[in-house]
């Protein structure tokens, strides 16, 4: 799944005509994505500008208002939906026709960058506008939507708007989750729905009743290293990798540093390192493509001349290969017990998602796209989550990657180049002309 | 230092009256530590009985009348210097020769037992009274001590009082440090010793132009394992070992889990593990005499799914020998940074005190006491701070211990029983009569 692609690779390129592509105007969009930023922008002690937009807030609010503008200004339709999904509609010549629906999300981290969710929307208006100035008309309507609570930075779970579309959780889930203010999300999204109450609503995506796409294809920053690393424009995103999240807890018994023999000890932060170095072992992957993290640990009583009495830890495991996922994580538990010398441990799984596949279709359209502008592509997984992840089983579902500097997200640091952003644009008005037209 | 000790080494046993010994009131005694034990006493939720009794509260000025009355009740003299220790004088009958001193201290921690410390005090007033109700008269005066702030739960550092009274450190030195609730200690102080203004002040000890002691013996409870689980009755305390303390800070990279591939990372937490791991091996004793521990971690941001960008961790090495100590010591900071593999790391030394050792009369005089009562006693250097290793350099000194059960300190669970505490002060009272005699 990372074989680079060769130009020759392109069979899809013939049907989009190149002046579409070459209307993207990166000047126009790298304005917009920063015009973007100002919602929420703050700049950070290093001098680095973050975006705190949080979900359903009024610079959330404000931005979708500006996208409605800049929709509007080029002919393209508003509606909403009952978890606030946005969609801005481009007219197809046959409008029975299932849409082609791209996008991503408008709000952020409560630290984040610039980038993480809001260009994949601004790539989607571009890639439009651009097939629109070029006066390329397409068989299907082309849609897109800005999902609601992506992050979940301000209300828990993140990817709401996307889940309640694919019918995945009923509209009214997550009403009794509050915010760290005590705002209940029913009560903000009925706020944000009666500001909004100028726009056309429309049902909430197959939940209630709606067509399914014709296909979702979504624009993202890779949020890792590797395009960067290996100097490529443009990744060709072949699905989500699976994760499994489990927590660890070791109780052994706190005593005094000084005056309790090593051997009479039970200390958990010595046993938690068995059970890490044992777990480094069972995940070791020679072609580094599982993901390991410890990423959270917290001892107590934490304090340097007491021995532990107890120490946690997170255990983060990722593998666009269900069966690799099972075979590692159903082995957890069981290292980490044999890894005991004088502690005991639990070992609790909290959080589980299977790998996501996307569809063939989709992923040579985005390749097909990448090597008729002479873009350097490899293929590869996500790791992070995405809204995309909900559409699979909904139709045929893809994602573009684009480098960011240092593989940094979610973070002030977080940046692309203006090129990248114009090829990832130029990608996604190929890659939508060419689905739109099937 | 652990060869148990033989019956047949009691060299001085005959010249202590053994009605002297026979004088100490185990259920006196009790009493009086339960007595104490209110000053200060709460129920925690396990149903341990704590005392919380911080330095120069209205709790530990209530203990002290307490035990001045007590004192005064057999004839005890009391008298106060500059940092509020308190001295109880039994007269001997050659007024001109420098005192034997015993006490300990009447603080406690905030979440602490009712034995450390303020047994050590109830301990000396036991075997003193024991002596008076028995007749037996002394050459030297023996002084009962109680040392002001050892515990340093309130102001710190602890140790306050035994540091200024063997010139270790100004009497002043610590008048800016301020408690949680913002009162400077030197106000404390002047508060306290405006409230026992009734009380004779003396000279700081030497610091002042006292005289030294003829010698000083601390009893305390283990605060160790060791005794309990060798069924030993008394710990003949050769010395206390030296520390050297550490803080190691591992600086990474922070990255997103799902993204970032393994080989990419500069994971602190690993790189912590390598580290940790290394300082085992260079700490290992097969006599388990030396005590490393890693008490103390925190990673940063510490989250679930970011790879660790900073784990710092401390490092609490202990040992007797001052060449082994200096050894291990020593060669921490390279071996962290030779286990670095992706991060950078900084290694302060934080702490450092010798290892202190015991005076030969005072140790043996403890050997000889256990053995006339045919108690079972081993040789031990402790592994927690006392008082007494600030009076080393000024007189012979030594300590006894007595089992604590399974070691604990420092916690409403710490407990010793009636029995314990009556062969420590038995074993104080022989040790007494006999230092003071000569």
């Amino acid at each position: 799944m990372t074989d680079q692609m060769a130009p020759d690779d392109d069979k899809d390129a013939s049907r989009v005509p190149p002046n579409a592509v070459a209307a993207v105007d990166a000047a126009r969009h790298w304005d917009r994505v920063m015009a973007m930023a100002g919602f929420g922008g703050f700049t950070d002690p290093d001098g680095h500008e973050g975006v705190n937009r949080p979900c359903l807030s009024p610079d959330d609010r404000a931005a979708r208002r500006l996208l409605i503008d800049w929709g509007r200004a080029i002919g393209l339709a508003p509606s909403i939906d009952a978890l606030g999904n946005l969609f801005l509609r481009h007219a197809g010549t046959e409008p029975g026709l299932a849409p082609v629906l791209t996008g991503s999300h408008m709000d952020s981290q409560p630290s984040g960058g610039r980038f993480d969710g809001i260009w994949g929307v601004l790539a989607g208006l571009e890639a439009i506008q651009a097939l629109r100035e070029a006066g390329v008309a397409t068989r299907r309507p082309i849609e897109l939507v800005a999902w609601t609570n992506e992050e979940g930075g301000r209300f828990a779970p993140g990817c709401m708007g996307s889940m309640a579309y694919a019918g995945y959780r009923p509209r009214d889930a997550w009403d009794g989750v509050t915010d760290g203010a005590g705002i209940r999300f029913g009560d903000a999204l009925a706020e944000h729905l009666a500001l909004e109450a100028d726009l056309p609503r429309r049902p909430l995506g197959v939940a209630e009743g709606g067509p399914a796409p014709f296909a979702y294809v979504e624009a993202h920053i890779e949020q890792g290293p590797r395009l960067e690393a290996e100097g490529l424009d443009i990744g060709i995103v072949t699905g989500i990798q699976g994760s499994r999240w489990f927590g660890v807890e070791i109780t052994g018994r706190s005593d005094h540093a000084g005056t309790t023999p090593v051997g009479l000890r039970q200390d958990a932060v010595q046993d938690m390192l068995r059970a890490i170095a044992a777990l480094n072992a069972l995940m070791a992957d020679p072609a580094d493509v599982l993901r390991f993290t410890v990423g959270r640990i917290e001892v107590a009583p934490n304090s340097s001349n007491s021995v532990a009495g107890q120490a946690r830890f997170t255990i983060d495991c990722r593998h666009p290969d269900e069966a690799v996922l099972k075979a590692r994580g159903d082995a957890v538990a069981g290292v980490v017990q044999a890894a005991m010398r004088h502690c005991r441990a639990t070992v609790s799984e909290r959080f589980t998602a299977a790998p996501s596949e996307f569809h063939p279709m989709v992923i040579e359209a985005v390749a097909g796209a990448a090597a008729a502008q002479g873009l350097k592509a490899a293929r590869l997984p996500s790791g992070a989550f995405h809204d995309a992840q909900f559409l699979v089983p909904l139709c045929p579902t893809g994602m573009i990657f684009i480098p960011c500097r240092g593989g940094v997200s979610h973070h002030p640091a977080e940046y692309a180049t203006p090129a990248a952003l114009a090829n990832g644009a130029r990608v996604l008005a190929h890659v939508l002309a060419e689905l739109a037209n099937r």
